[in-house]
C-alpha cells in the first residue's frame, strides 16, 4: 500500500538501527548520555541557539515550551489552525494553568500582525486579563496546507512579541521542510524564534523524538519541566543516534518529498470532482476536497483506502496525502491512478446524454 | 458627577441596608444562615430551576459553573467576545485545567450555529482532542453592545450542545435587563441553560454577590467549587437580604434605565464626530466611536471626565456608558450637553471657509 | 441553646450593622470603595506591613497567599494540622500547582525547626524535586488545642525558611486571640511573617470577611490571584465597615473568651469519662474526649445538642467547644451541668456493687 | 569503575540492541506499532491486567496513574518516603489539581493500615475536604531500603482502599526484584493493585520505558493523559523490542544482583565506621551510613569515585549502592577494598594507643 496519512509513518533507516545499537550510552536523566549530548550540540548548532533538549515528542517539545515561557494564569497567543492548540489536547492548560488565545491563520499560516498587536495590548496592571506571555507561530503551517513561513514575517512577530513582553516559540516539527521550500537555512527560520521545536521522527525518519531547541534560560527551564511530565529517558542514546542520522543525513532529501507532493497535486488536479485546497503544495502534503455524488470524504478515504491508498480527513470535509521517504514516484503515479479510477466515469452532467 | 463607565458603581437602596440590619443569620459555610437560604430559593424560583448558590463575584460564579460542568482538560466553548473569555483572568484554566475554545461572537451576540457545531464535533475517542464539556453563552451580550439574545436561540444552542454531550451555562450578569428588552419572563430566558449566573450589584443595585442557578447537580457541585475557591463567607444573610431585595423590588425600574440608554443615543446620535457602535442600544449600554482629529479616545474620555461625565473604554477604540438607577434623565441630558461641547464647534471640512 | 461548635457563629454587633447601612462606598473592583481602603489601611497598620487585601474568606487570603509565594510546581511546607492543610480543600494544588509537604505538628503547635530544615533541603538543580518556595504556619494552632505559637518561635522558622529561599505565611485566622493569650501585640506575632491572614468574622464578629496582610509585592500578587478566584467585591464597603469596629472595638474583649473557655475547662476537667486532650486551654477552644461505654463520640454530642449545647467532633474522636461573644458565663456553667448530667451517674467499676 | 549509584545505569544487551534493529515498527501514537503492541500484551498477561501501555517513564506512567484515578481536586495518599512524592517533582498536583497526602512509611516499606484508614476516613459531603481516590504504594520501596512489601499487605490495602472508593496503585518499578526476594510471582504481587507501574530500564536494562499495567478503564484513560503529556512515541517498537527481551529474558536474573548485594552488605558490615541502614537487603540495593571523624557523607563518597567506586547519598546522611547486571562478584570484592581502605586504620580510639 501506499502510506500518505502522515510523514509520522516513515521508518528508521538501516544506518539509524546500526547507529542506534553502536552508540554509547550513559542515563541520560543523569545527564550522562554521550550520544544525548551529541544530538542535543548538534541541534543547537544547526539553529544557531544555545542549547537543546531531547523530548520523547513534539507534543512535550512544544508544552516545555509554553510552560517554560508561560508563567500560571499567563496566555498563549497560537494560531487557531495551530496543530499545537487543536491537536495536543490543550496540554498547557491542564499542566500549566496556561489561558489559549486563538487568533485566526491566514490562507500563508501567518497570524495577521494587527491581530496579533489586538491581543498582545492588554493592560498588565488590571487583574481581569490574562497576560500574554507567548506567541506561537508554525512553519511549515500544517493545517494550512503545510505553507511555509518565512523568516521575514517570524523577525516582525518577534518584534511585535518582544515589545509587549512576550516571547516567541516557533513550533517547526517539519522545519526543514520549511527552509527546503523557502531556500534559507534552518538557522535563519530559526533567528527569530526564542524556542524552536524540531521533529526527528517525520520526514527525517529517525524512529522517537523532538527537540527544543533554544536560548539557555528557556531550554534549563524545559528541562525541568520534562522531567514533572515523565519525558527523562535513560539510555535515550539509542533513540539520539537515530536522530543524529536524521540531522545530518536526512535534511537533503526532503526536497524529493515536496517534488513528489507537487506531481501528486499535478496529478490530482486534472481529476473530475476533486478540488485542491488550498491548491498546489509548497512543502511535502496535498490537501483536497471530493465533491462527488457517489462519495463522502469518509467513503472515498475507505474506498481508496481498499484499492491500498491511505489518506486521512483532516479538519472537516478535507482530506490530507503526505509525500516522505516511504513513498516513491511511482507511488504517487499509483496513488493517482487509483484516485481517478474512483472518479471516473464522470458523473453525468444533467441532460448531458442528449 | 455623572457616572456611566459601569452599573456595578449603583449604591444599595436605603430598604436594602435596612434589610442588612435587620436580617436572621446564621453561619452559611454550615449552610445555617436563613436569609441566604431565602435568597436562594428566591432565586431557584424566579428562573424555574432547582436551586441556587450566592456567590461573592460573577467571576466566581462563572468559574464554578465551568468547572462544575467541565472535568480536567475538558474544553468551554465560549464567545470570543464574552465577559467570561475576556475579563475573567482565565480561571477555568487556572484553577481547573480547562481548554478555553473561543469563537466569534455575531453582532447580535450570538455564535453561529454552524461554529458551535464544529467546535463541538471532535472524535471523542482520540485523544489528541480536548473534549467540549460546556457551551457558555451571554444575555445580553456586554461587548456586542449590550445586546440581548433570546430564548429561541438559546434553546436552539442548547440542543446543539446536548446532542454533543455539552452543557449550556448562561452567564446572565444583567439577565433582567435581558429580559426586560425583550418582553419575556427571567425564566423563559434561563429556561435552555444548564446553569445560569445572575448578578446582584449591577443594575439590581445590591452592595454585593451573584447567584448560579440551575439544576441540582450542577449546583452542588458548584458550591463544593465555591469552598475551594474561598467563596464560601460567614453570615452572608447581609449581603443576602440586599439581594432578596435586588430581585423582589428592583427587577422592574430597568425600563427606566432602558429609556435614558436610548434618550442618551438619541442625544449623541445626532453630534458631529461621534459615531455609535453599534447603534441604537437594546438594554442599559451606549457604545460609540469619536472621530475627531481633537481628540484620542483616551483624552475624549478623560475630557469628559474633567467636566463630570464618566465613561471607559471598552474594547479597542469604543467609549461605553452605562445608565443605572444612579442616573436619571437629567443626567442624560447634561451628558450630550457635555459630549457636544467637546465636538462643537465641528472641525471645519477643506474648503468650509469659503 | 448554647452555640459552641465554633466561634464563627458570632453575629455583627448593632454598631456594626449600622456602621455598614453608613458607610461611605463605590465599588471596590475599581479600587475606589473608600471604607474598604481604610480597613486594609487600619489592618496594615495594625500589624505593622505595608499593604492588606479584602477577601471574602479565610480560605481565600490563605490561597491566594500560597499562590503569591509559590509559582507552579513549587512546593509549600505545611503543618499535618493546619487548618490550611486539612480543611482548605486542596485549593492550592487545584487551582496553582503547588505540592503541599505537611509536616508533624508539635503539641505545642510548631513543627520541629529539624524537620523544616530537612524539608527546606533540597538540591534546586535537581529537577525531580519540587522546590519549597513557602512554609506556612498558624497561630493559634487549631487542631493542636487553639495554642498560640510565639513571636520567637515564627521568627526562627521565618529565619531558616529564608536562608532556604523560601517566605513565611502565618494563618493568623484567631492571632488576636494569640496575641492576647501571650500578651504581645498583634504586630510583634506578625512581624516574621511576609503575610499574614486575620479574619474578621470569628472571635472578632464581623458578619463577612478576612484581610492578606504583609508585604507590598506580596499583597499585589494577591490582589491579582483575589480576581481570579472571583473575590473581588463590588460595593464591599458594607462589610468592611463592620471590619473596622471589629479591628478597632472587639479585639480587647477576646480575653474573656479565654476566661470561659478556662471556665469550661475547670468545669469539665472533674467529670467521670471526660478527658480534656489536649488539657486546659490557653485561647477560646477546649478540647475533649469522652470515653464512657454509654456514649460514642457521636452519641455524646447528639445528646448535647438535645439538651441545647452544641458541639462538634474535629479530629478523629475528639470534641471540641469554642468561646465567643455570643457565650456568657451562665453558658459555659449550662453546659457543664448538662455534660456532667450526660455522664452521671459514674458507670459502676466493676466489683463497685459491694 | 564500578556503577553502584543505580540500577538505571545498566545498558541494553546485544540481543536488545539486535532486536531493536530488527523488530517490526508502525506509527504507534496511530495505534499502529505492531512491538509496541506485543510488548503491552506480554506485560499485561505476566502481571494478570487487562491492558498496559508502554510509556517513556517511570514517572510518566506512576502520573498517568495517579491522574486517571483521581479527579481534579481528589486526593492522592501516598507513602512519605515513596519515590512517586519524593522524586516525581509533585506532577500530580502540578499537571492534575491532585492534592497529595503523605503518610509515614515504616521499616519494612508499609503504611499503617491505622494511618490508611484514618487518611481516607473524610465526610465526602463537606466540601472542606479533598476527598481520597487513591493509595499508591511501592514495593519494593526504594528509601526504605529495597524492602519488598508483599501481597498479603497490598490486599489489605487495597481492601481498605475500595470500602472507602479509592483506587490501589502500585509503583512497581522493580516489582520483578521484589517477586523474586518473595518468591512470589509478579502477578500475584500485582494482583491486589487496579494499576501497576513496571520499569524495563533498570534490573531489566532495556534502555528506555515502563509500562503501566492494569484494567482496561483506567489504563484507557493514562492512554489519553500519556498523549497530553506528550508521552506518545511514533515508532516505539525500537524500545518496545527491548522491553521484550526485559520481560522474557532477564527477569531470572534478578536473585544474582540481590546475591551481589547480599555480599556487599556482609564485606561492609565488618567495616568501622560503616553502618548498614536498614540492615541487610532484601533486594539488590545496601544502604549505609558512615561515621567516621575522617568523613562527611560527601567526602566519603567522593574519595570512593576517585578510587573508582560510584554510590550516591539518597536520603539524608545515608549512602545507596545498587547492584545490577552491569555489577560483578568482583566489583563488589574491589568495592568492599576500596571502602574499606577509606575507612582503615581505624580512627584510635582516645588512650587506646598507651
Ligand atoms: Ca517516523
Ligand atoms: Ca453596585
Ligand atoms: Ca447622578
Ligand atoms: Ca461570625
Ligand atoms: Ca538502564
Ligand atoms: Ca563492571
Amino acid at each position: 500500500y501506499v502510506e500518505l496519512r502522515s510523514d509520522t509513518f516513515t521508518l528508521p533507516t538501516p544506518a539509524m538501527l546500526e547507529a542506534a545499537a553502536s552508540a554509547p550510552l550513559g542515563d541520560d536523566v543523569y545527564g550522562e548520555d554521550p550520544t544525548v549530548a551529541r544530538l542535543e550540540r548538534l541541534a543547537a548548532g544547526l539553529l544557531g541557539k544555545d542549547a537543546a533538549c531531547l523530548m520523547p515528542s513534539g507534543t512535550m517539545a512544544n508544552l516545555a515550551a509554553v510552560l517554560a515561557h508561560c508563567p500560571r494564569g499567563g496566555k498563549a497567543v497560537v494560531g487557531r489552525e495551530s496543530d499545537l492548540y487543536v491537536y495536543e489536547a490543550g496540554g498547557a492548560s491542564v499542566c500549566g494553568g496556561v489561558v489559549y488565545e486563538p487568533l485566526p491563520n491566514q490562507p500563508d499560516g501567518t497570524i495577521l500582525l494587527s491581530d496579533l498587536e489586538e491581543a498582545l495590548t492588554v493592560d498588565r496592571a488590571d487583574p481581569q486579563f490574562a497576560v500574554p506571555a507567548l506567541v506561537a507561530l508554525e512553519s511549515p503551517q500544517n493545517r494550512c496546507g503545510g505553507v511555509p513561513v518565512g523568516p521575514a514575517y517570524l523577525a516582525e512577530a518577534a518584534g511585535l512579541a518582544r515589545r509587549h513582553g512576550a516571547a516567541l516559540h516557533l513550533d517547526g516539527a517539519r522545519l526543514f521542510n520549511a527552509a527546503t521550500a523557502l531556500g534559507v537555512t534552518p538557522a535563519e527560520l530559526a533567528a527569530p524564534a526564542d524556542t524552536v521545536q524540531i521533529c526527528l521522527s517525520k520526514g527525517l525518519c529517525a524512529p522517537i523524538g523532538s527537540l527544543l531547541v533554544g536560548e539557555a534560560g528557556a531550554i534549563g527551564r524545559a528541562r525541568r519541566i520534562r522531567k514533572l511530565l515523565g519525558g527523562g529517558m535513560r539510555q535515550a542514546g539509542v533513540i539520539a543516534a537515530c536522530g543524529i542520522l536524521a540531522l545530518t543525513e536526512m535534511t537533503g532529501r526532503l526536497a524529493e518529498d515536496h517534488e513528489n507532493a507537487a506531481r501528486l497535486a499535478r496529478g490530482l488536479s486534472g481529476l473530475p470532482g476533486l478540488e485542491l485546497d488550498p491548491g498546489p503544495p509548497a512543502t511535502n502534503m496535498v490537501f483536497f476536497r471530493v465533491r462527488d455524488p457517489r462519495h463522502t470524504t469518509r467513503s472515498f478515504i475507505d474506498a481508496a483506502r481498499e484499492r491500498g491508498v491511505r489518506m486521512e480527513e483532516l479538519g472537516h470535509g478535507r482530506i490530507r496525502a503526505v509525500t516522505h521517504a516511504g513513498v516513491t514516484t511511482t507511488d504517487i503515479d499509483h496513488t493517482v491512478n487509483v484516485l481517478r479510477a474512483l472518479l471516473t466515469p464522470p458523473v453525468p452532467t444533467p441532460g448531458g446524454g442528449r
